[in-house]
This record gives structure tokens, C-alpha cells and sequence, in this order.
């Protein structure tokens, strides 16, 4: 089953978000470097949501989606299964409005990320590490609490939320020409694709995606979500497959996705630490590492990169 | 010799710096991070000149230095010797100028530092790693060159340039409590001290240095430049004495100088990496330092910190 009856976020649902949410999220600076400017021939503007709350882009959908909640849905609190950035930003989310939230996470997660989300005061359960049992244990949490699911991705309030990123993009530096991001589940990029479409539309979008986990670039070209099965790569926040509701946006409003190796963003990733003191995940260096290899021409173009997140293992570096 | 018959840089003097030197420089990012501020219970506001260009403060006092020139000074090039992050800094204003630049480094710089200089088209000479070499050579390079030499810290255009990093500060973030600022030489120190005194008078400025490398800490004490003899600190970019003109603005707009441990400051470095994704040099780590050991209280108080720099090793991470 592909698509829902639910149409589009429309330039109103967007401006909702961003009102919503502007009490409770930065406005992420846009950084620049001469250095990586110079090697890709473009005028390359980063957007730095790796200094987000929580370090990542997901805590704007997160809180468009609970501050989206009736005070009665509310106060049932809310759910949701993850392993990563998700967890950490409904859990804050929630926080920030004084409700519950239940986290249902695999015994497979790291110590760090379990001991981030108790510190946001969410409640964990914890589940074996596969998809089946993530969903059953949720189900079962819903039940027993009545707390409102809230998707990592699938969800048109969190899309809406995570446009809010590429809307004040566009604002800080007018005249876009093209912008790019990761895809994982799509939530960003389907977000990113709907703000452009709405307040830049001569500026085209490019998903970017690991060669090893490059389901996003094989769904578009059989014109069908393929799902994402044993995917491989060091970019663990681009590993799921897409959501019904961000493949529509994505068909819809996309220039192309184009996929990258594992050298590619690894390289791509130390030139942002070194070259423009960019502490980013490896998902973030994905667009970047489309432009370095040359498989996304910018030569005298203004350019768009929306760095997902910063949450990253520092005794774990893959160089 | 302490003190010079010249007068402190005046705020006609910082106006005219930054006005000068605003379309070569960034005007840097402001950070927050509510973990931080959870920690020290009061509101951090990180100045992030590690996105400067060059990756420090260093390109602001470099950059106004070459664009105060006269036109017949400026034909002649500009020189200096260093090691570390003002070589490249004036190097890269001095190409923005379209004149030369002579670096005197020393045999030990490393070959990165080098290159980097290379690449922003300075004229590099080498010599031993003795100040009197460095300084031997430089007057050799002045002599043949007729270049314009341009201290690291130790001149008035220097810190009114180092300055405006802070004016940027207190226009984006009004209503500062504290300022503090990591001293090695004193430029940056002595320019966010004459930037409060002039467009934040209420806001105290405190100065940070390693225990390791404290001559600006006993120098206060003893009412005159203690020079630095044997530093040993992982904050290398804190190992010089201070300068003549830099001292008289410490004594007499300076709160006081506290002084922190090696382990306060990696500590405080790995922090801004993991929790706030800001990816500093240790140098730039040594004010959290303070506040998270409590030599500093800033419970309830809306806090400046500037970030001098962002450039490491990332094959020497020192945890």
C-alpha cells in the first residue's frame, strides 16, 4: 500500500509548524566555508541542525507533533519506537509540554542513547531488536496508556515540522538555486522538498543516499516503495525504509536522488570536521559527499545542505 | 618595558575595525545548549569563532592590521612569524588584499600548518625553533622585503580587530552578565575587555588560563609581565607571554584572570564536542573549564564565552 488519503502539507500546514514550534527549537545558524567552496566550485550553505536540540533535525518534527496534540490526546501522553535521534526528540518534546512519553527501544540501543532519553524523563521499555517486536511491544504500550503514536517519519505533522528546517533556510540565504539532503525514512527530505516547492520553487531538491542502503533511489525508479533490507552503511541514521506518506512528496517533488560510497562519506565527513569545524553524524556528510565526487554538478551555484544531526561516537571515529 | 606612550583603541577605533573588515569576515554563529546550561545553572552564549575564517578569531585582527595599511605600505607585503593560527590568518588577508605575505615559521611547525599557509599563497622562511631565531629571521625578511610587520597580539590594530568578535556578541546577545575569554597573549582577552567596557559597561569580562601556562595570572598579581617561562598545557594556543600593550588593558578593564587544571580543560572540550556538537580546540575549552570546576559561578546569569578557534588534530584527540 502506497500513499494515504491525507493530502500534502500545504504552505498553510507549514507556517503552522513554524509558529508552533519557534518557542521550542533553535534557529540553526547557516555556516560557510571558503575551503570546501573552493574543491566543489559552488557557493555551499550549510544548515547546521547537528546544533538542534537534542543535536539533530528530529526534534522539529517532534514537537509539531506533540504541540499538534488536543489537550485530551495530551494528556494521554505519547509513544513511539526508536533506536536514535527520534527517541531523544519526542522525549524532550513531551517534557517541554509536561506530559508522558513512552519510548519503546531495542535491548540492542546504546547505554548513551537509553541513558539520554531517561534524562529527558521518558519512560523506556525495552524489546527485542527486531521491527516485529518493536511494533508489538508499542502496541502493547499504546493499549495499556493510551498515548498517541508518534512516527519517526510516517507522519504529516512530523514532515511539516521537519520543512521547518529548508523554510528558514531559504529565508537566511534567498536565492537558492539547489539544496540537498540525506534520505533515511524521508522525513527530512520529503520536508525539505515541500518548503522548496512552496517558498523557492525555481530551486530544485536532491535526496542523497548510501550506496549501501540506496532503497530511496530504487523506490523512485520502480515507481514503488521497495523496502530497505540489510542495509549497509556507516550513515546509521539513513537505514529505514520509506514512509507511505514521504514517497508521494518525494515522486511528487523531487529533481533525483543520487547515491554515494561509504569512502565518499567518510571523506566528506572529516573534510567537514576539518576544513569547516562542522562536528556532524555521518549522515550528514551524505549530500556533501555527492558534491565531491562529482556526481551533483554545482559549478557557480548556490547551494543548500541541510546537516541532519551532530549525535556521533567520539571514541568511535571512522577514520 | 611595560605600557606604550599609545592610547587603548578607542570605541571610534572599534567601530572603524569592524566596519573595515566586515565584507572579509564571518559574522559568527551564537550557540546555545540547554545541557550546558543545566550544568552551570546559568545561560551560555558561545561566540563561535572556531567558523571564523582560517578557524579562529585570529583572521578579525590580521585582516583589520592589513586594511589599515596605506596603499604604499601595503605594496610592500606584510610579514610576521608564527607557528600557529595567525600565520594563516594573515596570510589569507593579506591575499584578500592582493599583497604578499612573509612567514617566518619555525623548523617544528607541522607540515598541515605549513600547507595551509602555502595554500592561502604566503612566502614561507624557515628557521630554528628559538624565539630568537624566529626573530633574527624576521628582521632579515623586513629588511630585504621592506614588508610591514604584524605582531600576533601585541598591537593596537591587532585588538581592536580581536574586538569585534565581542561587539558582535553583545549586538546579538544584549544584556550579558560575564564575558570570559581564554588569554594567551592578551589580543583577544584585552579586546573583549575594551569591546564590554565600551558597548556593555555592567558586564563583567573574566579572563581564563591553563595552571600550566598561568604568566597572565601571576603578571596581574604582580602588576607586571611575568613572561612565560616552560608552559606545558594542551591548550597551545596559550603558551605565549603577554604583550606590552595588551597587559595595561587587562590591568584596567579586567575582572580578574582564574586559572583551571589539564584534566578541567579536556573535559570541558570533549563536553562542547559531545553535548553542544561545537568542534573546538582546546584552547577554546579552557572558560567552560572554569565554570563547570566552580572557580566561576554563574548560577542565573546570562553568560558570553568566546570560542577562539577550532583547529586540531583529529588524529591526536587528546581523551
Amino acid at each position: 500500500m502506497h500513499g494515504t488519503s491525507e493530502p500534502f502539507p500545504d504552505l498553510l500546514a507549514l507556517h503552522g509548524a513554524a509558529a508552533r514550534i519557534a518557542p521550542w527549537v533553535h534557529r540553526t545558524p547557516v555556516a560557510r566555508c571558503s575551503s570546501l567552496d573552493a574543491m566543489v566550485g559552488g557557493r555551499l550553505h550549510f544548515k547546521c541542525e547537528h546544533l538542534q536540540k537534542v543535536g539533530a533535525f528530529k526534534f522539529r518534527g517532534a514537537t509539531n507533533a506533540v504541540r499538534s496534540l488536543t489537550a485530551e490526546q495530551a494528556a494521554r501522553g505519547v509513544a513511539t519506537h526508536s533506536s536514535g535521534n527520534h527517541a531523544q526528540a519526542l522525549a524532550l518534546a513531551a517534557r517541554d509540554r509536561g506530559i508522558a512519553a513512552h519510548i519503546v527501544m531495542p535491548s540492542s540501543a546504546s547505554p548513551v542513547k537509553r541513558a539520554a532519553v531517561l534524562g529527558y524523563g521518558a519512560a523506556i521499555t525495552t524489546c527485542e531488536p527486531t521491527l516485529a517486536a518493536r511494533e508489538a511491544t508499542l502496541d502493547l504500550v499504546v493499549a495499556q496508556t493510551g498515548a498517541h503514536f508518534v512516527h519517526p517519519y510516517d507522519d504529516h505533522r512530523v514532515i511539516a515540522g521537519a520543512a521547518t528546517a529548508a523554510m528558514e533556510l531559504h529565508q537566511q540565504v534567498p536565492g537558492l538555486e539547489l539544496i540537498l539532503a540525506p534520505v533515511g525514512g524521508g522525513g527530512l527530505l520529503a520536508g525539505t522538498a515541500l518548503a522548496s516547492h512552496h517558498l523557492a520553487p525555481a530551486c530544485r531538491v536532491v535526496g542523497v543516499e548510501p550506496a549501501g542502503a540506496d532503497d530511496a533511489f530504487r523506490s523512485l525508479q520502480a515507481g514503488r516503495i521497495i523496502p530497505s533490507v540489510a542495509p549497509r552503511t556507516v550513515a546509521d541514521g539513513l537505514l529505514t525504509s520509506l514512509g507511505e506518506r514521504n514517497f508521494p512528496i518525494l515522486q511528487r517533488h523531487l529533481e533525483c536522488i543520487v547515491t554515494v560510497s561509504e569512502d565518499e562519506i567518510v571523506a566528506a565527513m572529516r573534510l567537514l570536521w576539518q576544513r569547516a569545524k562542522l562536528l556532524v553524524e555521518p549522515s550528514s556528510a551524505v549530500p556533501l559527499a555527492a558534491l565531491l565526487s562529482g556526481a551533483v554538478d554545482v559549478a557557480g551555484r548556490s547551494v543548500g545542505i541541510v546537516l541532519s544531526g551532530g549525535n556521533v561516537d567520539l571514541d568511535g571515529l571512522p577514520w
